[in-house]
């Protein structure tokens, strides 16, 4: 009854795919492991004898490729046919596959105020940037997804559900490396970026010395953040 | 009469593709119904016997999608070959999918004037966005697909046809990740954003204390986004 | 002596490319209806006989695009590889083509000095933004292919050729949407944006009452876009 | 003796191609004339009986492309394999290619400090962009190969070779656009811009009447250009 | 026992590729010298009679690359794939090439406070910009990464491990140009920039004269790299 070829050669919506009978079973419940666990016998044929699928040719690669290491699975970075796999994976029903491609969408930007220590003996001194809190704001579960544990809640007054959006959450750090990193490392990437100054010094309520020059350098930076 | 087998191999402009028959019969109406609903023997073949279709045959892939799950299309994102799959969707008379690939080009802009919100104790506490107001701007039918309920109509003085622009429009909530996350949804991205701070601050009309700080941190950022 | 089949089977530098008979002689004077209009017994062909063309194979797909539908010919977006199209439509002479691919690259810059709309009356209102012109430098050719109509030329003091460039163009509405949506049209995208806000408020000449806020607004927001 | 084809059929790691047998010997001293000059009976085939080249399939269509028309030949914009082309072109032995490919990496900056041109009589004019210099900043090498006769080098006190970075050169003329333009034919493309205004005016210095407006737009604008 | 062909004619995962026999043996201790090393009856194949690899096709293009000529391996510019391929060079036990493709992630940030030069006589003269220091932040080892020699850690308090973050790098030269070029060369690419101005002039600590104008124009500019 069984049989199929130890390796199988495979006509996907009209792609030429060629995979190991072993891989197309491996995985249990899938959509594969029916269609190639029982008889060659009903299974639908090219003319070259071929096994026929009518899904996408293209992105079945990414299909075998999940199947061949399901815990390596990699997407390309920045993929424009995420959706489209997405909808490949449900069909073939690889449900860690389907999980590996799904993305919560949306925006986060990250907002900070700074400027820079300045030495209070006005030494001819290297000054660095000085960051007094990086603000998140965003949908709740994508800055919770995003920042975990470096993200501080405390002073959100809407404890709302994680659909809503924030603006009052910020981080544990003044790193905004840091944030940007992890960004990145959960898929989002840098689409817009605004800088601005400061108005006229305030200059009655000032401490003396050091706190004029800082004064002068303050600036708000905003960087928006997107994932697709 | 029905001669044509069930797995069918075309050539479609020289790329080779396979589907089942019923995919191809599956839409009423199309191209492709009339063409494979009668006899195979008045379709053109390639010499290894494939039926021919002279159409591109890198964009057929995407037919072929469309006809096997209609309801589930999925274009590319930022599909640089849009238009000419709205070509051949047109040439396969599939009305479902040129509605799906059909989007209006177009750039709306979102701006919005802020500060900090400042405690009147001069507590060192963090400082979080203040937004007024998020201003949109752009050709008023696809603000409106946009924003939908969330836009703000009120302030518009010429309420004159989709067609006209619009800089008086301005959304019913203060949170841009919101905002971007809709362009973003209707296929946006941001292509520039500005900065900028303002110039002295007026200190004649101010409200006592608390408000000297947030006008000296006031701000207008404008993002620009684009549908191509 | 018309021995060429009605599906031409093509080797094009080694890519399978398949058509009617009648595409290919489709364009008077082209070098594929001098080549397929006579016999085709001194065309070169391959091993497998099909018929051979030493040009390049990916991008005879967009030739055979342009021979089916010549007045609906759509390149991809932002192509990277225009020129070596042209190239090619080029050497099959086809005119229509060239014309087609032939973009004129360049950049033109939108600037324009914006503030807000402040009420007399200090009402808590909605404040949209206010623009006085949108300025538009650049090559003077490309300025009025873009803008055409909408184009105020009435400053530029220098009545010169077309491939000057001009620092005095500016538009005759005052919505910078409208604006970038021609820009986009005519394929020119936004590659940098640069805002800034002005040095404390010049007080002698300001009018009563109004003026003062709006002058604190005061920004320049410049916005580079470029054709490849 | 000469027993190769008219037309060659190549395997070229795996991708077919086809070309005319004089294009291969076209290149004087190259591999491929090397080759294909002397006996077929030399030459490693594949199964099928094509010529067998062991290089990578994908890059050698530009080869091809390069030996049909050496002086047109055009690259992609923004090739994300051009290093790895370039190392082909170096084993096919071909110098006019290797020279093609080549280009210095590195960063031009571009900035300018400008403000706008108003008259004496505070007429409610057009107020035109007014730039001062275009600084232009980076390795000397590339700014001399971008700007050529534009560039004044008159206030660079080191001359020394073209490796080093300078920060004192700038252009002739003051149209951003032209700059850009210039930028762009030689591949760089704007991957960064910043805007900022200046503080306070300084009032005692300035010249009566039409300056103290000017003095408030003066804004310093800089742009990153890249080629990779 | 050796009876491989010269021209080994290969199907993985479904796409065809030729190499020499000596390329697929060349790395030591690699996959496919342990399999191609050997004997030719154990390797499954094809209907077509090729030598069968259960992976990705499309990536192994890249692994052939690096076999002909490791030491001149080069991946493409911000290659989408670069995880994938990875996880192939691990599979076929390529050190050299899993070393080549993996690059350490992570954002740099670029900041400087600049100005430009005046001379004390007020000369209509061209003013150059001016810049103090070059600060670096981000994560240490990646800064010392880039920077090599260039960065100047002498004033970083906290002489920890790679892994933490600093704010207190800085460049031992002020030429943006330079660190620019350095990060691109290590697979940097700029994803933000912000530009603000300062708040009105501090006139109390100014030294006389040349200073003023200076000061007015002090600006912070912020540039974000990343490498994916």
């Amino acid at each position: 009854m069984d049989d199929f070829p130890a390796v199988v050669e495979l006509n996907v919506g009209g792609t030429p795919y060629a995979t190991a009978l072993s891989t197309l079973r491996s995985e249990d419940g899938s959509w594969l492991q029916e269609i190639f666990g029982g008889s060659a016998s009903g299974c639908p044929r090219d003319a070259q004898g071929r096994f026929f699928i009518d899904r996408d040719g293209t992105l079945f690669r990414y299909v075998l490729d999940y199947l061949r290491e399901p815990a390596k699975f990699e997407m390309p970075t920045d993929f424009p046919e995420r959706m489209r796999l997405r909808k490949e994976a449900e069909f073939y029903r690889l449900g860690g596959m389907v999980e590996a491609v799904t993305k919560d969408p949306g925006t986060i930007t990250i907002g900070y105020r700074g400027s820079f220590q300045f030495g209070r003996d006005g030494l001819a001194d290297v000054k660095f940037r000085k960051i007094t809190r990086l603000l998140v704001c965003g949908r709740v579960a994508i800055c919770r997804e995003v920042f975990g544990d470096t993200l501080n809640e405390s002073r959100d007054p809407d404890h709302g559900g994680p659909d809503r959006y924030t603006a009052r959450f910020f981080l544990k750090h003044v790193f905004i490396e840091q944030a940007f990193d992890l960004l990145q490392e959960r898929g989002f990437r840098c689409v817009g970026s605004c800088g601005s100054g400061t108005a006229g010094s305030i200059t009655e309520n000032l401490k003396p010395g050091v706190d004029s020059e800082e004064n002068r350098w303050n600036h708000y930076n905003e960087f928006v953040f997107v994932r697709d």
